[in-house]
């Protein structure tokens, strides 16, 4: 038995990519990444929930909105990385756990995060790690 | 290996809860939730199917047809129970396993059932279980 | 030469009908309307819009805020009125257009505004008023 | 009677905005733009048809290729321009229909040309010229 | 001041096109289009409606159920006609259209119906009538 | 630690099933299927990527080329087998998986791929098999 509870943001971003494979998007551009953040658990709290889905939009909110309306090739977190849809679901999903290990959505007991962040109508991409 | 069918439906109820965790939502209020049932088989049947969407379709709307246009708060089988997306998930979920069970859908070989709700575009809630 | 620009939001609440043409609508029940409130204008401004959309937002918020999380046959202002999808789209709409003529988008030159509620995946209804 | 026809494409750019209404977004961001062509008709040919999807699609691509991957900042085209959603719709819908009179779709009778860009799951814009 | 209702129902076909504009599709193949009907009215009726939503459902059905499973190229009332979406959408509107005005949905006074086919996530087409 | 990337493509094909489970489906009639393809790995590549979006929807389009615009009931591949939404989601899952041990998408180091194809709004099936 697995329940989830997702919550969907979005985030606007500028930034390049370094390597012949981006072709193109080796030039500066950017996207709008819808992104889906999911919580998993084993079992219902008391109150019948996940997390509780008002902090947990929060705390999504809060990491995206240290990311959103940036160039992503100046913040100095991402020096010498491609920022790709794949390697931004880790960055999210990454800080994701490390608030709620931190107890940013209480004591819950979550399993997994899981991010996905679609970057088109056409494309998307995944990241989950085990809590 | 892994094969699953989904189907949809939707279910359009009153409810509120109870806990301060809820905020606004202790105030009686209502959702459309879109109802999305899969089942999960290790193989096809000699028809290529893993299960028959007719069916599985008739015994979903069947299930969601039991709930929909109530005010969950004065149904007895959900008395004392707060009547959650993620919790909602469960009900419908475990509803198609015991049906399935029973022989339902036939004699077919399914290895689980997930039921994701969603409440709006941007939250929804998913609950699997093994059969 | 028409421009516009819409905005979403989502509203839920628990409502019931009066009138045989509801069948089992008539019992208390409830829906997530997808709220879609578009602005449109003959020209855009000198920044190149026809509404801020953070403005444009933070009244549309306002307005569904002050529905959602209700019981709309308790409300006052729906007194003797069915709350139908095409209904509450006016209801919204006409309450956007007095707000926008009020100047809570500041000095604009729009032409009319339409609302559209997605009551389901399958179901929507709008309304659209001149200004 | 009206007929019309809409392929989408979608467009990934760089740029930011002048002006204190713009507030975040005045920093280099960017977005994924889905772009909805729509051409209108009031009869369809001998074949069935307002355009011929096929060379709609390559002419939506031609004119969206020649702005995507780029940082709409360093464009000629948009020196002192405020590149945003609404005037991107223009400037796509201008350009469809230049190219539409210029005879890109072979001897249409198209009456009108409607441009609408997603530029999130919560905003859009569009732009409607007529032919 | 204009109100719409809008139900959407989907379609299951296969048939072939006539004429070199259709490359590969002159080949048999075929379809799913999601079908949305649109009736518009000036104002609403008593119940707050601008139709019942079920006997419009009910009424989009029976049309869609008349063509849907079936080889159109074998179907008479198509013979010599190409079956393109927007074609489709004319003959849906149409249909519906001749049915309102013969009280299919009781004492209405619709001003328009509209109908959209989806042909696939990237392209559609609509047809608008006046009654 | 698991990743995935998804792309996105359509398929529009007739075909026909036998036995009396398919009901008015026995007859010849077609669908529109949006294909997903999802390629999953335990790490990113030096690039950050899971796959080359580029390649990997390069594959997809020349594998889900080879099957549009066809009657599947005609082609030798599938004689004697239904092609249920199941069926077609293994046999381009299948052929998936060859074509990347064959090296198509160059020295990666997946560890499954997932296919979904979307029948209709409201129905869609998936395969998942193992590299």
């Amino acid at each position: 038995m697995t329940f989830s509870l997702t919550v969907r943001e979005h985030l606007m971003i500028a930034h390049s990519f370094r390597g012949d494979v981006f072709g193109p998007a080796q030039r500066l551009h950017g996207a709008t990444y819808l992104v889906d953040a999911t919580f998993r658990a084993a079992a219902l709290d008391d109150d019948g929930l996940v997390v509780d889905i008002g902090r947990a939009g929060d705390l999504l909110r809060d990491i995206v909105g240290a990311l959103t309306y940036r160039n992503l090739d100046d913040e100095p977190d991402f020096a010498g990385v491609n920022t790709t849809t794949e390697r931004l679901c880790q960055v999210i999903g990454d800080r994701l756990a490390a608030r709620v290990r931190d107890g940013a959505l209480g004591d819950v007991h979550l399993t997994a995060i899981a991010v996905t962040l679609h970057e088109s109508h056409i494309a998307w991409a995944s990241y989950e790690v085990a809590l």
